[in-house]
């Protein structure tokens, strides 16, 4: 059973996520790390510890980092009409002051202990910027030896991305954190747009489950009503279940189609934020993809049996 | 009728569908304009003119460039390991001496002329790097409003590309003038990996033409040989059909599917000469895309109807 640290900047789909490795059966959730992207650390720490309390979850939230890896690379501004002024769909929550988001970017030390404490025995589920897993790695590049392996939900390969026609967001809010991940010598598999586009959650279905699955599954659904609406451009009544889809493949990697090779990402210029895959099979001049090690690339889904999974395992009580 | 030039850099599947065109009884081609790409200028204009006199062509030979729009930009290897260092997949061609190649590039010019001359009734095929169209539009951006259309193979945007795992040797070999080209206020409709990776001519396919169509597609056939063998990496016994699916597009477009938008070139780092869409029908944060015409590009094709049109027109006498 995988012992699960969650790295996750909530985020509408990831409370969806973090429900799900909370509630599935063959997860060991040990640690929530906190990191910018959907809204300022500060915002997805407190809006994770609320979710925490929310869930009864008893792993730790350990707050991360709210800059990128590269502190010279200008900020982007926070997806407010994705995931909302308050990184949860607008809804009430807890006033600030009385959660103790910490002061301090501890989630690459957490990250760092965690993985030497349980040497070979933790994934690394990481869905917002990858900015603490490259710190982590800038500060004790062993536990590149030492993880179980590491999920992300992050990139696109051969489809468009989602925050200009070449970059996904995660990746794109943090290019050089994300090549120093993808080029580590640690076992990396990407669950990006390829497949999450793919794996879709209706309104009427997220409803059901929250008549089923209690009062999680009911905020769940209520947090993901505006996200819903903002998706509307793209499809109809329904949200794409970009995190939670990450999440699956850690104990159900039979469901996705992958491809293995070398990732770099493109940090600069048009493509700023791309994942580029070489694929092993595929040959090339030299480049800049040699000497790298091969990841997993999913670029294809069940995505009916995802869904089943998903829906089953949200309203295991 | 569309009037044809054709603007090329042969290579051996530039010679394929060099005789496309002349035999296909839709297409009036009027003017050969070179590149260097698939080797040097000089080599590919010399190319042109034997194959020229070799397929009983009228229209005329016209040398150009031969090097990048941006002359700063480094040159790239000639891809001797794909069509020989001759071209032409090393197959015996008359001396270099004996064939007035010219000494000037006058493509752009030739070009510029001839649409002025034949106002929307021009149709351009580019299967090399984009340097003579981006040097006509520089010199004379009216000829933008006085084409038919242009057709162009290169590029690739949701499969990987030949040269690099994120573009195509078109492309990558020329990045400023092609983006200039997919800019500009005129139709372009883009050819690329995506499609023509699935057009297959199988060396027992190509025999058979030979033995039907006269001593022309047994040129072809002996000239893609050695091209053949190269694609072995990829497809047994079989080459890829690049340039001749751009030359079908121009008459039957029916047999593609295709996807309007905004294309930019990268022009730098890891994604140096990829073409990167963004679909009309995508919304995304202001950025580089803006404000440029749609162009068209194939995403899917009707593979087996495309090579049944090449194999009867190739061998039409």
């Amino acid at each position: 059973m995988p012992k699960v640290i969650f790295d996750t900047d909530p985020g509408v789909d990831d409370a969806m996520a973090l429900l799900f490795l909370h509630r599935h059966p063959e997860i060991d959730l040990v640690g929530i790390t906190t990191v910018f992207g959907n809204a300022a650390v500060e915002t997805t720490t407190r809006n994770a510890l609320f979710l925490k309390s929310a869930f009864k979850i008893d792993a730790p939230v350990v707050r991360g980092a709210g800059v990128t890896f590269d502190r010279d690379r200008p900020a982007r501004p926070w997806p407010t009409i994705v995931h909302g002024e308050n990184g949860l769909g607008d809804i009430d929550i807890p006033n600030d002051a009385d959660l103790p988001i910490g002061e301090e970017d501890e989630a690459a030390q957490f990250i760092i202990d965690t993985i030497r404490q349980n040497p070979g025995e933790i994934s690394i589920v990481a869905v917002g910027r990858m900015t603490n897993l490259a710190n982590a790695l800038a500060k004790a590049p062993d536990i590149a030896g030492l993880v179980r392996d590491v999920v992300i939900m992050g990139g696109s390969f051969y489809v468009p991305g989602n925050v200009t026609p070449a970059a996904e967001a995660n990746i794109a809010g943090d290019p050089e954190a994300a090549d120093r991940v993808m080029t580590a010598p640690w076992k990396v598999a990407v669950i990006g747009l390829d497949v999450t586009t793919k794996t879709v959650m209706t309104r009427a279905t997220l409803k059901e489950l929250a008549d089923k699955g209690g009062p999680e599954v009911s905020l769940l659904n209520e947090l993901s009503q505006s996200y819903i609406d903002f998706y509307d451009h793209l499809i109809a009544d329904a949200m794409l279940v970009h995190d939670t889809c990450a999440c699956v493949y850690l104990v159900r990697p039979d469901l996705f189609d992958t491809v293995t090779g070398q990732i770099r990402v493109s940090c600069d210029g048009l493509t700023d934020g791309q994942t580029v895959l070489k694929p092993s099979h595929r040959r090339f001049p030299p480049g800049a993809w040699d000497h790298f090690p091969a990841q997993t690339v999913a670029v294809d889904v069940a995505a009916d049996r995802v869904m089943a999974l998903v829906h089953d395992t949200l309203v295991r009580r």
